[in-house]
């Protein structure tokens, strides 16, 4: 394990918390609590965000930022990024879901913003315009960089599915991540809706690449399988996220006590070596 | 043409400018004239893009704001979205470049923010996560959704050139993209870079889906080459896109006079149709 990498971070987040568990903040209003329902948007964005990272800090390690509802929330959701990066803090790592893919002038300018100026740990992009562009995203080994191999989404057959000299596209998207893990800043996306495609990252992957794996919960991936499928080396090398179930967990007054009990039952489910 | 569809927007705007310059705002504090550097940066980043504007509105058809540039502002470029969008107003076509391609709930809700909340026109997304995500972007017909196919940088071999049952993986982007452009609001990226690329392009599209083609200039695409191979039917159905060679014309106290003399040179390289 590269000393100060990324992976190594992951290594020392997971050995402590002994679950792999990423809370995956993808905020709607529509589904706010009632309580907060009165409030001015972005007030009550950043209520409900404060409330529910202090319920599941004990037992999180990670939690992963969706940009979009950020973005949806206008001015005040982009300025919740980063107040939001420091209220977690450094105890846990704290990951930009962008899936950025763009010309290497524009990945670097991404990067800039999104570690040196937000305080992310870790962000994912898309790897549609090739490894230059992944490459200029991931020039500091401490922040990780998680590549898009194969997403949980039913329309991942139409492209990564597709074969190319008899392999699927998402197989060689693997390779190039594995070939270029070295530094320890490089990790892959697969999502938990696909469990046989989870085994097949982890066997291409080696052991110590790290995985982030969306689609369990409201999407409808299988927590067991995920664990077993993408466990890798040392405490696992593995994150699996959860959003919408830990968010919405309640509406009512005891929304914060909801978020943590389903925090805590998921993180049952993804215990890692001994309790 | 479809009544009120994106794709008839476009012709529209090409059709009175007779030129299909699409200025790109890709703001860099390094390179903002002299005059602007001693100011706050996000007044210095207003500053400029406002002149910009002022300066190139009587040639563009359209302006195009790269969303790593404005993220690198923090909240105030991010605030700046939306209120540049009001200032450049409808007369022109307003396109975030933001290449988003995330699972179809994700996809939605960067529309709803992109087109209903800052008030875009246009938005690039990538199809990586397959054409469920592409459609989830493009459900209201007067909003254009332009699907990255072959982009400008040499990366593009890496994924996008790759063979997939004898045709490259980015061809059978297009195939997609012509199959879904009945309501009149998908259309393509294309990089300049690769001329022969856009030909091909522009035959597998058929005359009437928009082109969106960046990579002139500084990427170093030929400008004459673009416009042979790029021009479809009507008033054209493209558009041409360069940033820095017009943003940063100069750094002196010209620079205002400086973006529009290099506006007006491109787009006279950008004649459509009799003058």
């Amino acid at each position: 394990m590269t000393r100060g990498s990324f992976a190594e971070r992951l290594d020392r987040v997971l050995g402590e918390r002994k679950n792999c568990l990423c809370v995956g903040l993808d905020p709607d209003a529509t589904k706010f609590p009632t309580a907060l329902r009165g409030m001015e948007p972005g007030k009550a964005l950043e209520t409900f965000l404060e409330g529910i990272v202090e319920a599941t800090r004990p037992v999180a390690c990670a939690y992963k930022l969706q940009m979009a509802s950020f973005l949806s929330f206008g001015p005040a959701g982009m300025a919740l990024l980063p107040a939001l990066v420091r209220r977690i803090g450094e105890g846990h790592l704290r990951i930009l879901d962008l899936k950025a893919g763009d010309i290497p002038n524009t990945m670097s300018l991404y990067a800039r913003a999104v570690f040196d100026q937000m305080g992310f740990d870790a962000m994912t992009v898309s790897p549609y315009l090739g490894w230059e562009s992944v490459e200029a995203a991931a020039t500091d080994p401490s922040k990780g960089v998680f590549v898009l191999a194969h997403t949980s989404n039913a329309g991942a057959r139409d492209i990564q599915e597709r074969s190319i000299d008899g392999n699927p596209l998402w197989e060689s998207i693997l390779q190039g991540i594995r070939d270029r893990s070295g530094p320890g800043n490089l990790g892959a996306v697969v999502g938990a809706t696909f469990p046989e495609a989870l085994g097949r990252a982890r066997t291409l992957l080696g052991g110590n690449v790290p995985l982030l794996i969306p689609g369990v919960g409201s999407q409808g991936g299988d927590l067991g399988a995920a664990m077993r499928n993408g466990k890798g080396a040392g405490s696992g090398a593995l994150l699996i996220s959860s959003s919408r179930g830990i968010l919405f967990a309640s509406s009512g007054d005891d929304w914060k006590e909801a978020a943590r009990a389903e925090a805590v039952r998921l993180s049952r489910g993804m215990a890692l070596g001994p309790a």
